[in-house]
């Protein structure tokens, strides 16, 4: 169990907290190839999926999860809710704590958004991202999927690459990744590396290039066209040259590298369409790991 | 159990009835609180959600009520479904009950389609608010939580105040405070009392201010803003002034009064932001009860 | 069980395999109508209802179909998920199946569609329609129904009327029919005949009349207005006076005559509301029927 209400960002998390969610999320992980997906652990519990952003993939991933353990799933999206009807953000939350319910799995575009939710109300609080702040759930997936592969995670290089300023991914996993030894780099345009880099004390490099050949795992990030208001690269086919990876640049990088991205992925773009079947791109074992992760995290917060 | 099919209207009911199920759903309340919060009760029966106006918190709460009692539940809104395609009401009906369901709960802006719905199915039909006529299981709700916080219904002044001529909670409350021996009094602006309050066998006032020494229950109903096609009183400062609660009109109170609403509340209007931490507020409770009272009506419908 | 991973067309299955689903099929009916209708067979099996068109009704059917056999659902809709932000139909269908999924359940308007997602991911495929190709659970609930009704199959005379170049109800049932030894005959304005259909070798009429005194089965297709861009026919009372039923007509069918819709019937148009009542009618019959089919084709599929 873990000694806390919520999952509101990594950076709360201990190194030893970490480390028991991915032993729990290994276990976990278990029980999604047995003949019989599904456990008792969480008969009788209620998960409500509070989604103040569209995200079908992050929403059926906890509801996934929630049904794995045999919890019943309430779904909320502000669209169509009473939410409509100008109901405050502590009325909604209120409201559904009075149906008696065990956690709130909370994705909203307003940084703090889910540790406000946590302060208002007894059940537990999962972030599953808040504006550009954290998404906690995906950097603990991804140095889950890391471990996997590696059997480590301490000493290894780790690119990020993409648009750094604007993506709580990248935040997320930069704490993660520092928290259990591994040395993140972060590559983009000038436009896209947050002022705030150096406080991060964390590497940074303006090409995919340079960090090839000493590179262990290179994540790729979602280019989000949608959050852009002006242009922060001067054109697609520019940003792909320098940022984007294709088959010919990863003959250059160590053997054993892994290629990651969150997804969804805009193909031909972050990843040219030959690294699809490339044989060390784990972003499919990465929504797999989703699933055991978010498991884990429910189980850990509210299974006892 | 009851001996009826179907719930469309507190009218139909008994003192009797009002009563068994008030205390059904006292033990029902009861499983809310265990660890698992859930029995077997339904297992194997459906419910049907048929909404035809949106209602994310009527429709959660049943769905929830029936969780509990491990019934499964189907979601229709008339949005998105066949009905766009120009289906009739009997039609989408009796495709659904031929899917052999157990219970519609019935949303529909028009009185009477929950009873003429019960009349063309086999199933057992819950009414969730049907127009301007009746809303039977929030009344139930109501006076259960009047019940419990009281320890009684039988001769409390109940004010009922706000919208009286648009509301299906208030006809609803008034049918379940008669029958149960409370004394309702209807407060709002002449153009919020419906004409025929005198047939009803009523009290009415035109404030707050008048009912306030000797009320022991207050209930607030929302301003449907949208209900109104024409404005039904000059300004929302205006009808505040004289239908709407503070602290500061709470002191003239009787010491123990209980205020309620339906729920979603416009803060600032119906009640001033300084009652949401009055001691005497119940409204989350409301929304606890509904959950209860819910499983309750199911349960005495479908369960036998 | 059968031998395939999809249910993708009536074309690929034997005649065995058909036989073998609707005596399946029967079974699965007796459940419908237990106090406790439903039976753990899926239970930690997850079916995916993944819908590019929206149809309320055949999702509803498969979902309950799943929920009677204890599998868990995961609804997904074009619209308002990540298909919004322009991935390809191949990356959903990879990212869902990467939550480790047992079967998917496929509407889309292009042919095909089903086929190739069968091609692409190891879980279970069930065709629920592609564009105007085939709807298999239709038609296999048709022959179901008719079985049920006629106690035989082979040797009766069905008349399909309607949109027959349009409907791939129309098509699967004429392949399910011949394979069964039925003898189909198509009933339509020659502009909605499908110039093939000679090669498919089935006889063609161009009014109801023709067919009356013969069909042991007359089955009504929907008009699908929103499909027609130029109008197909002069008329809505034209089309019907020629290709629609009423009671009137049907004193001239054989007396065992039934008449079936796989709905929703536009009243008026295929079918007068006089026959709404007519002993004969199994459209509803057709609904009930269509969960049990859905039951055991999930069964055969997925359940071993």
């Amino acid at each position: 169990m873990l000694e806390r209400k919520d999952l509101v960002s990594i950076e709360d998390l201990s190194k030893e907290e970490i480390e028991h969610i991915l032993d729990t999320a290994e276990s976990m992980k278990e029980i999604l190839y047995r003949d019989i997906k599904k456990v008792p652990t969480l008969r009788g519990k209620t998960v409500v999926n509070l989604f103040f952003e569209p995200s079908t993939r992050t929403r059926t991933s906890f509801e996934m999860a929630a049904k794995r353990l045999s919890a019943d799933v309430i779904n909320f999206s502000a669209t169509g809710s009473s939410l409509a009807k100008g109901e405050t953000l502590r009325d909604t939350v209120k409201n559904i704590e009075a149906l008696v319910v065990d956690a709130f799995v909370i994705r909203h575009s307003a940084e703090g958004a889910a540790y406000y939710i946590s302060k208002i109300t007894d059940a537990s609080v999962i972030n599953a991202g808040d504006g550009k702040h954290e998404h906690p759930t995906q950097a603990l997936l991804d140095v889950f999927t890391i471990r996997e592969k590696k059997g480590k995670i301490e000493g290894l290089n780790v690119a990020i690459v993409g648009d750094i300023a604007h993506s709580r991914v990248a935040r997320s996993n930069v704490i993660a990744l520092k928290k259990l030894g591994a040395n993140p780099i972060l590559v983009g345009p000038p436009t896209m590396i947050p002022p705030f880099v150096e406080i991060l004390g964390v590497d940074v490099a303006y090409s995919v290039d340079e960090v090839l050949p000493y590179a262990d795992v290179i994540m790729m990030l979602r280019i989000q066209m949608e959050r852009q208001k002006s242009p922060l690269f001067p054109s697609i086919r520019e940003y792909s040259r320098f940022f984007g990876l294709n088959r010919h640049k990863l003959e250059r990088a160590k053997r054993d590298v892994i290629v990651m991205h969150p997804g969804p992925v805009n193909w031909g773009v972050e990843l040219s369409t030959d690294v699809m079947e490339f044989e060390s791109n784990v972003i499919l074992e990465q929504v797999t790991n989703g699933i055991a992760v978010r498991m884990a995290i429910l189980y850990l917060l509210i299974g006892k």
